[in-house]
């Protein structure tokens, strides 16, 4: 599988496998061993989590993947985050809230470590821009966990350009991505800057929710419905059976670089999104998905 | 006439001579000579193309001219411009979409050529931010054609400063100008950092529709008229007959040194934009015009 | 008090204390003077006024108090503004409107030499971003007020960022303040990009309106009613009387060092501020009244 280079030592495969709704599959070990080998044996060796998933459970269900078969965690790169505090009842929290303090930061990496019994994070990311973020205390945090080996490189999520032009002018090495909504119902970050600036400093983009929830396949209102219909007609050109792989396509046809993150737990469809490398949009084929989202023609 | 240098081997003459209509006059070849020879006279040596406009037939229309009197060409910087791909019933493009690969580039660049009878253009601008831009691909493109001595300047328009810095950042050499809509009633420009950028970056801009496509005569919403009744005013306390000039002149009094493209086919209209060189702003005139835009007082 | 360094000959109290009403709280000179000594007893050493606050009045009152007691001028740290032409009848301007031109500011920095009775400014900001402000212009004008000791830092005020980063370029000496609006009911540049930048460029911010002109304490729409709310439990939690110092207390605690501009003229009402300073938030309590403003759950 094409992988992408975002820093000399370190690549993600072009699809990334979610660990979102880890939990809701309610798998045993042995299944979810088995789906993060069928991910690698499709080429897919970049993992998506973090650590609230699952209300805090999805890391240590990975976790014990790792502990059972200790040889996947070389060939993976794990890509988990911290900065949400949840109210969930039990950890004192009383409101949803964010937390880039150091002793979050990195009180939230050893926990990730533990959960994921391993001893080292390939990528954490920042889970939203923190209004309170304070730069110096965060790269002090990351160089901390940088030094001791224990997060090799980071990122952030959520994160609009003011926010990372501000946190790069304190870091020591650059943010290596910005995981963000993409999809076609989503264009945002298509127009905004966010995906401009991801071009201009190198940071390949991370897309969550490229199928927009399933509201591509379900949504009933009228955008979802001329969405669908072109997705549809891409579809029939390009001789594919499902939406979701001209989906997939369509975001990965965009010269960031955009990672699919596929957070599904059936094989058959992350195989989609594999087979959605191979399919090649001609631009006009793109734009019709484009303007089937805006509702009018481009200018 | 006052010139604005952008490069140390390019300038502008302020105002600029616009071809978007060209083909809709319906003039002779002669008669396009002249309107040339008649902005020569008043010092436009600036005019501004596209590939597109007239529906693919204006360059052509201005060729004839430069090929019926080769010796104007020295005399004129032609900017021109790609990008756009119009379904018009013959060229096989079903949807209008963009389109800044290198192969349309070039091969709209080579075809802009041999309509202009020339061998070489100006300033390229591309026209539209197109989604899809590869920046590394349209850098190729422009080098290749610089060097080939076919294009001796690049440029955008309508391009947001998230998109000028991201492509800025991969090009040998900056964009000279972004042309973008400015006039008394469309000021999103002025507030949304793209005048202030222009002026960061030292690219001069050219303002398209400067007239808001007669709307400042004819519009008969609240702020067209607002707006016509404060240009009145002025004009009657400048002394001169006709609203287009003043309207021409509080564009040019903004530091940016807004260079006014005058789409007009008749030798009056353009004599009146340089008549506008000459007029004078006060601060609070120019306000006057401002908040009657606006609608409100300034804060 | 705490002191917020900006440049190496440059610090300000961190809370302010402003005379944009000094005029309104008709105190003879003799009370003015007592204000201030006040004001320094509690270490408030940074004074905020304005060339037009009270209708061009206020720096006059306030250099009353600095004829008096010459002593005071090296205790303090005195911002004044210019910019804006006020039409107050007088002065033969008839619309309000923005001036930066250079013999604008330099004429209106004379006058208020004179009005504050003083022979420098520690810092002169632009009141307003001037559409028609021309950074050449204004970089010469500054030029020429530093040398000549007039005014020692230069700073801006309701900037955007754009407009921030086309100003710093043509400047010799970066801008070393943004003063802007900041409540707990007015969110804006908490999200625009605006604090971001700030924290970038090492500008640390002024707040106006900190109390969001007294709509905290009075306002009656639903969002002023949830963060006054807010602010009680807090002021409950926290053991103080008033919600004042709640609200300062909030801004303060954002780590781009945000100094509160204190617009009252009783002693006890500054006090309030001071005791601020004292007051420690938990991120979960400040999210608390920052999702009361928002009124909805941070995502």
């Amino acid at each position: 599988m094409e992988r992408i280079r975002v820093q000399s030592d370190l690549s993600f495969s072009r699809i990334i496998h979610g660990h979102w709704r880890l939990a809701d599959w309610n798998y045993s070990v042995k299944m979810r061993m088995e789906l993060i080998e069928s991910c690698l044996e499709l080429g897919i060796t970049t993992i998506d989590t973090a650590n609230i998933y699952g209300n805090y459970t999805c890391e240590a269900l990975f976790g014990e993947v790792l502990a059972l078969k200790p040889e996947l965690r070389e060939k993976l790169e794990i890509v988990t985050k911290c900065g949400i505090k949840l109210a969930n009842g039990k950890n004192g929290v009383h409101l949803n809230h964010y937390d880039s303090s150091k002793i979050h930061i990195i009180g939230s990496v050893e926990q990730s470590l533990k959960n994921l019994q391993t001893d080292y994070i390939d990528v954490l990311l920042l889970h939203r821009p923190d209004v309170l973020l304070n730069p110096e205390e965060v790269a002090e945090a990351f160089r901390e966990l940088k030094q001791a080996g224990k997060v090799k490189h980071f990122g952030v999520s959520n994160y609009l350009p003011s926010q990372v032009d501000m946190l790069n002018a304190y870091l020591d090495v650059p943010l290596v991505t910005n995981q963000i909504e993409l999809s076609a119902l989503y264009r945002d970050h298509f127009e905004n800057g966010v995906l401009n600036q991801c071009m201009k400093e190198n940071m390949a983009p991370m897309a969550w929710s490229p199928l927009a929830r399933g509201k591509l396949f379900t949504g009933e209102d009228i955008q979802a419905s001329r969405v669908r219909k072109a997705l549809e007609r891409a579809a029939a050109d390009m001789n594919v059976q499902t939406i979701d792989e001209v989906a997939y396509a369509w975001l990965m046809h965009h010269p960031a670089k955009i990672m699919p993150i596929v957070g599904s737990g059936k094989v058959e469809r992350i195989k989609a999104a594999v087979h959605a490398l191979s399919l090649e949009f001609s631009r006009e084929q793109w734009y019709e998905i484009w303007v089937a989202s805006r509702g009018k023609n481009v200018d």
